[in-house]
């Protein structure tokens, strides 16, 4: 045990370094491009509206940039209330699943000390909630094995096809299928369901992109439900599947001492 | 085991219910403010820019609010690269770490591919060093109870002593004394450092405030390191914190069971 520790340190600095490198090289172009076409159109605007003076436009876009940093949307004449209850609701889910998507975060001191002691109880509360739902995934799973080994199957074949089952099932779901459903309900590229999904079920939760939040599109309320259930059993089936995991480093130690020991006294 | 189920869904659900009023309560007069305050700006400018039609200037927000979700500040003549790999190493931490804040994400295809991948592989392993991490803060704790021990203190007390500089310890550098720093050199308030240190080490991580961002603040390198590792060392603690916890639970079970086979017994 005392020997992993500078090892898995070495690991991740050297992770984290190369992924750093990788992600400089795939994204720093793009970021420049971006750049310096926002900048080319900064230099148009100004062209263009002669009465505008640079400090004039700077004012403009402090404004702004300010808005978006408080969440508000200037662009266009729609204001939607980011605090209405329903979109509260999902606010308050973004905590406790500790998600944290950040596109609406509380600007108040009020709403900011609430926020704290409302995560410092409800974390706890949601990983009990997430974990006891993950049992009920598990319960099937046995219940599913139990009808193959009724219908003849081995016991390891039975096992086999219900680890298969189970994790089909979380792949499928979770990252294969959905992000058909974005693709068709947020306008997304097949990729940026993909990343969405990921981002959201490993609760990461950049907030680059939110299912649910693009004010031109009218979101049916059944797919509402579905964004936040599908988030929920991603969450579980994700917890099972480290249970699932431990278990088998548990059992595999165990087996190995058990052999071990055998080995000693023979 | 059954039982537990639809208590902890209805507890769950309440809780997100109450919490989203409270949520809306609190936050939403001042979003209110802030939105009218920003439309009163609008029309301002619209006055004093009268070259400016309606269109061109919506045209203008567009272009500023699509920097910003780029995150792009293109307000003032600093452009600053968000790739830099110092930048894209912190970038790194918060996929792995799972706090994603998102103030910078990838944007391209071969990026967002990239980060699945990079997360596939790189939260495993950062769980398992934090996890490392935790029992080597842990074994700490077992020198200090052993060196109690030998100074003449009960089992009890010793055990006591070591809880309470354990909890007193995280409590302190995580959310009591953390904000102070981040008052000095992000000039934020109390509460924004201490919201800040709370988003942060239960990894839900909004983005709304970020340590180490500021374009207008010139950060020393030991301050950018002891974020990073006031960071890692906040995971540790809550890692130990839980697995602390959970023992106690097992332990109370076991005792539970103990005292049940006893009274039988008897
Ligand atoms: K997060
Ligand atoms: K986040």
């Amino acid at each position: 045990m005392v020997d992993k520790g500078p090892v898995l340190t070495s690991a991740i600095i050297f992770y984290l370094s190369i992924g750093a490198a990788i992600f400089q090289i795939l994204e720093e172009p793009n970021w420049e491009n971006s750049v310096s076409s926002y900048t080319t159109q900064k230099e148009e605007i100004l062209k263009t509206y002669p009465c505008l003076t640079k400090e004039a436009l700077e004012k403009i876009l402090k404004v702004v940039a300010e808005a978006a940093g408080q969440g508000i949307s200037i662009t266009g004449d729609k204001t939607y209330s980011s605090w209405a209850w329903p979109k509260a609701i999902v606010f308050a889910a973004t905590i406790v699943t500790t998600i944290g998507y950040g596109n609406i975060a509380p600007k108040t001191v009020g709403g900011r000390v609430f926020c704290i002691f409302y995560g410092l109880f409800g974390i706890p509360l949601c990983l009990t909630w997430i974990s006891e739902l993950g049992t009920f995934f598990g319960a099937r799973a046995k219940k599913l094995g139990n009808y193959l080994l009724k219908r003849g199957f081995t016991q390891k074949k039975a096992q086999f096809i219900c680890n298969t089952v189970f994790v089909l099932w979380g792949v499928l779901v979770h990252l294969v299928f959905s992000p058909f459903i974005f693709m068709y309900q947020e306008r997304w590229s097949y990729v940026e369901g993909l990343y969405f999904s990921f981002i959201t079920v490993t609760t990461i939760g950049f907030g680059d992109l939110v299912a649910g939040v693009n004010p031109d599109i009218d979101y049916p309320a059944p797919y509402r439900c579905f964004v936040e259930l599908w988030i929920y059993m991603g969450l579980a089936w994700l917890s099972l599947f480290f249970t699932w995991k431990v278990n088998m480093v548990v059992k595999a130690h165990k087996a190995f001492k058990k052999r071990r020991k055998h080995r000693r006294s023979s």
